[in-house]
């Protein structure tokens, strides 16, 4: 077995998910994921944890979903493992990303609903959500295997106390400001995150992590912005996003590529057209596109702004927090920008003024 | 797909564990059977029901056992996944049957002693265990794939209820019947089933199936037999075994091969030298032996007797049905054999009377 898989499990049960003894532990996990369940499992034996593991596939969704037809309940018996679950690991690693393609939507909200209060109880374990290298995935990034692999073991197997640190100066200066301003070529944007709360995202709850984020005022944006990574929805690229607010909501929009994409996006509810996250990524080894959010958002020297909803632990005691039932990342490089904390430069061309 | 593997999955959902509207399914399956897992979810899916599908490995069930040192507890949220669920379907489809072979015993007792209550909860479920095929099984078997497909699926898809019909004469025979003879090649057994229930396993709880099985009373078991089938313990085969029985306890014993594991089998607990078990196999689909006890014990013109514990229901209401930690096979094939019920004969040469 790769070291480098059992150095992420060890980085999963022991920074990312502090297993320890009589914890139950759930892991949900592609069959491709194989050899990093195998390596949990020692893992978990050695700290005298139990695990259960869930088999997930694209496939058997797929055929469950297109034979399914009616209202769904949530399943109890699925409720009951999460809710006696301690730690949960969400292994992603499908053999094929695309082969939920021709599921209709309706069928994939019925069964979200279902799941809303399995989705509910996460937010009281401890969890991380990984990415296992496969050859779907590096086939969706445009690469090798083996490229892939490094790609993925370089932005996961790093000194997390470290990057937390560095993470923290960002986090402290973003906690004492108002007023964020964003600019850049066909970009100038405010947005308050007075009296929110930003996040350190340092490696537990998505591994590989990297990035600080915080809920900004839903009504509070300003301005416009172009977005030069592309966003992937439902398996198809837009790309060149423009979006100007007014109020904190979207007032114009415009895409070079899949522009009707977007326009069903913004249509989805009310809050689908204002912003729940601002994060800043600071993965420097994540250092290209790999149309996987999990990576993509962390990748250094970019911001993005979430439409959707808002994280509720980024949502300040007694201030509202965007409420939709979408939450769609948009990725901006910081090359050419700039990003003001009321009023004082803090990064330009990507780099911290105090780095 | 292959049209076989819908039908496995429809005969497990329909005539097995009769699955409907609501039902919480729990499917365990190694990665290998991944073709049955998805059929199955297309049929759970049409029946409105719930799936969850765990993930079994002898690969990480190793790691795990391998560094989990001292007392093991039964894990609550894998107690309340089982107790929430009205079906179970186990698929045996590992990728390496011997994959365990280096775990220390007392390592597996602990995990079996932790999860007994969870298999206690299994006899108030609907269940069936079946095999989905697979290189490794049908390397077991000394067999090619596609040859191991033809037989695997040869002795699932079969008309169930005409399986029933006709084994249920040779039930209510059994029912009637206070003394079992058997007799043959270096053979002559008598044993008591008086009031004990005989079951007619007809592809619900094994799938497949095709036998009918009964609990003797532990002391009535006389004389002596000769297996002429190998038993499989941890992966090595036991070959020509007798057993000479006086009061129900084993008196004597020999084994042409691997006989020191015989003798620690048989020193396992008092249980371990009685009778828990007198089956006859019906299917002969099932033409040879393939060292999968599955299979093995439901093969036409055989019948077995199980040294260890009785199951439960084929103990008769107020009777003693043995007790041990073990439930052994072994298999005797009976071309050259005749059984006798009350001293009327029944069996002669693998043929009912009544055929």
């Amino acid at each position: 077995m790769d070291e480098r898989i059992k150095k992420h499990a060890e980085i999963l049960t022991d920074w990312s998910t502090s297993v320890s003894e009589g914890d139950n532990v759930l892991i949900r996990a592609n069959p491709s994921a194989h050899e990093l369940v195998v390596a949990l499992h020692a893992e978990i034996g050695k700290r005298k944890a139990n695990p259960v593991t869930i088999y997930t596939s694209n496939d058997a969704s797929r055929a469950y979903l297109l034979n399914r037809e009616g209202e769904m309940k949530t399943p109890e018996h699925m409720h009951s493992l999460f809710d006696k679950s301690d730690v949960v690991i969400a292994i992603h690693a499908d053999d094929n990303l695309t082969a939920m393609g021709d599921v209709p939507g309706e069928r994939l909200s019925a069964l979200s609903k279902a799941h809303k209060p399995i989705m509910k109880l996460l937010s009281e374990k401890r969890i991380s959500i990984t990415q296992f290298p496969n050859n779907a995935s590096a086939q969706m990034a445009g690469m090798s295997l083996e490229a892939y692999q490094d790609f993925v073991w370089g932005a996961i197997i790093r000194d997390w106390q470290e990057v937390h640190d560095m993470q923290e100066v960002l986090r402290e200066r973003l906690a004492d400001a108002d007023e964020v301003r964003i600019t850049g070529p066909e970009t100038d944007i405010t947005l308050n995150i007075g009296g929110m709360v930003p996040i350190n995202s340092d490696g537990k709850n998505n591994l590989p992590s990297g990035e600080v984020y915080v809920a900004p005022h839903p009504d509070s944006t300003e301005g416009k912005i172009l977005f030069d990574m592309p966003m992937i929805l439902r398996g198809r690229e837009v790309e060149g996003v423009m979006l100007e607010f007014s109020g904190g909501e979207v007032v114009d929009f415009s895409a070079e590529r899949n522009e009707d994409l977007l326009k069903s996006l913004l249509e989805t509810d009310d809050g689908a057209r204002r912003l729940g996250e601002l994060g800043i990524g600071t993965n420097r080894q994540i250092d290209r596109f790999t149309r996987n959010i999990l990576f993509d958002e962390k990748m250094g020297d970019t911001i993005h702004l979430a439409l959707g909803y808002a994280i509720p632990r980024s949502v300040g005691e007694g201030k509202k927090g965007n409420e939709s039932a979408i939450h769609m990342d948009l990725i901006k490089k910081m090359e050419k920008g700039k990003m003001y904390l009321d009023g004082e430069m803090v990064m330009e061309k990507g780099k911290f003024v105090w780095e």
